[in-house]
């Protein structure tokens, strides 16, 4: 047996692969079998992490674990869909056996938090990277989509802006900063917390949703895109940690909000009427912008005054550590 | 718009990205969505190929576009399930428009043939390398795996076993052949046709099933532990093809046969009764031995004496090119 068909067992046996419901057959034969039930469809999302591109080589693997789950999980979020399963492919230019259990500790920990069994992958040698496929059920003709937004909404985001790409310098050890500052951008780097709950509370309410990843205004641009509508950004409305203002100082944190990307929180529009209700549930939404007649994404202060172009050319954090 | 961004809208407009039955939205939001019938199941794989690895880097893009689903659909075949999409996570070390044009017409090309829509996926900068889930539809409780044969059952394969990994010193430009030897061995390779509509006619009548990728005696390994049962394999009843033994000899054609790998031709059991009725139907079914009681898997010669030893530690092809 090799080295790497000894992984396939070792991931097999893991806790995360001992499935549940909508697994009919797990990891083990040439697929697995998932059950969905009648009048719901499955929701499918594939992401791929570069070592030296989307994360650190070296980092800590637990730490990967986590993210690298849960930057695939997020997508099922954006959709409104119940997580279901995931497959794993892995490919390691040696196998090491602290590292394969860390990293799957970490995994495992992601797997629990969002109700998803490993169901199958791949093992093979090369340069680090991983790819996740990411499975989960939604009422058909519920899952939300970019498509929808409608002139009048209100544009909304799930939580606080920034905090991953601020992160970054600490994550790449290029600077350091208090354990006030420095933990809780840390953590949002390596374990975002995919808006799974939130998802399900916005369907058959808002009216477009994604995750951001790319970055907000990046993003927006897409919801604009897909649903032939302009949306309107309020730069003073961008929920900033203390700690990212802290970090980097109000101009920068607004920036890093802006373009910095891999928050992993979501991004929707949502009619007014909608608003209040989904607000009284408690939900964790910010309105920063509003939906309007016409294309694009713009910027603008407290005034009304334009500033896009201010932020043109900001570092784009994504495929750059 | 990035480069790596203009590479997804490539790919959203490919002809196999059109999507079809099953397919309720394909490429461009955060997840794609696939409709199940009721009493049916989706069958999921995820396949890795690597370059240098499992393919020789560089290569002709058009034919790795072809073989890197082809391996991948294979899986569905061996389950008996009907194909339906994919999602592709393609990492790139430079984004080449002749390289992605070429691999997307080989893509392509195997896509219309295995009859699945592209519905997703991710593009990196990093190593090249190829990772595809693929899903297929299959009725509850019908699909093929790998843990139901039974003492008495024969042992079958679709199909020639040997090419793929009598081709690959041709692959690597370690030696050349005659076109008559060389062309057959290298269409192996790298157009492998996954044996779709055989896993269909098998549903109902095999007891086990899986695809030949790892080499025979070892997926007949997979099968006598899943269904905890012996494997007697003749050697004198393996299909080799003319041109493998005209390139590497009986013996060593015979060796590539049973332990070369990347044969993508399926091995199944099925009861002496049923499978008359599968050979009167014309399928290329070959029979290369009996499942027995008891464990593991030997390999016998003419006379029934056990020749096991005689091919252990030959070369293993996978992961070593």
């Amino acid at each position: 047996m090799g080295e790497f068909e000894l992984i396939r067992n070792y991931f097999a046996a893991a806790p995360c692969a001992q499935g549940g419901e909508g697994v009919a057959l797990g990891i083990g034969d040439d697929c697995a079998l998932l059950a969905v039930p009648p009048g719901e469809q499955l929701a499918v999302s594939t992401d791929t992490l570069v070592a030296g591109v989307h994360f650190p080589d070296p980092c800590d693997p637990f730490l990967l674990g986590q993210r690298s789950l849960a930057v695939a999980v997020s997508d099922l979020a954006a959709m409104g869909a119940t997580p279901v399963a995931f497959t794993l492919a892995l490919t390691l230019p040696t196998v090491t056996a602290d590292w394969l259990q860390a990293y799957a500790r970490g995994l495992n920990q992601m797997a629990r938090a969002c109700g998803v069994a490993l169901v199958g992958g791949d093992t093979t040698r090369g340069p680090l990277s991983l790819t996740m496929t990411v499975f989960g059920r939604v009422p058909s003709g519920q899952a939300l989509t970019r498509s929808g937004a409608q002139p009048g909404d209100w544009l909304c985001v799930g939580g606080e802006l920034g905090n991953a790409a601020g992160a970054l310098p600490l994550v790449l050890g290029q600077r350091s900063a208090e354990p006030v500052v420095a933990e809780p951008l840390l953590a949002h780097y390596w374990s975002p917390c995919p808006q799974i709950d939130l998802g399900l509370a916005l369907r058959g309410k808002a009216s477009a949703a994604m995750d951001i990843s790319d970055g907000l205004l990046a993003d927006c641009g897409h919801i604009a895109l897909a649903s032939g509508v302009a949306l309107q950004v309020e730069r003073d409305r961008l929920p900033l940690s203390n700690a990212l203002v802290a970090f980097l100082g109000r101009t920068d944190a607004a920036r890093a909000a802006l373009s910095g990307g891999d928050d992993y929180v979501l991004l929707f529009t949502v009619a007014p009427g909608r608003l209040a209700a989904l607000q009284a549930e408690g939900w964790p939404i910010h309105v920063i912008g509003r939906v309007q007649a016409g294309q694009g994404v713009t910027l603008v202060d407290n005034t009304g005054q334009d500033i896009t172009p201010q932020i043109r050319g900001y570092q784009h954090f994504r495929e750059t550590p």
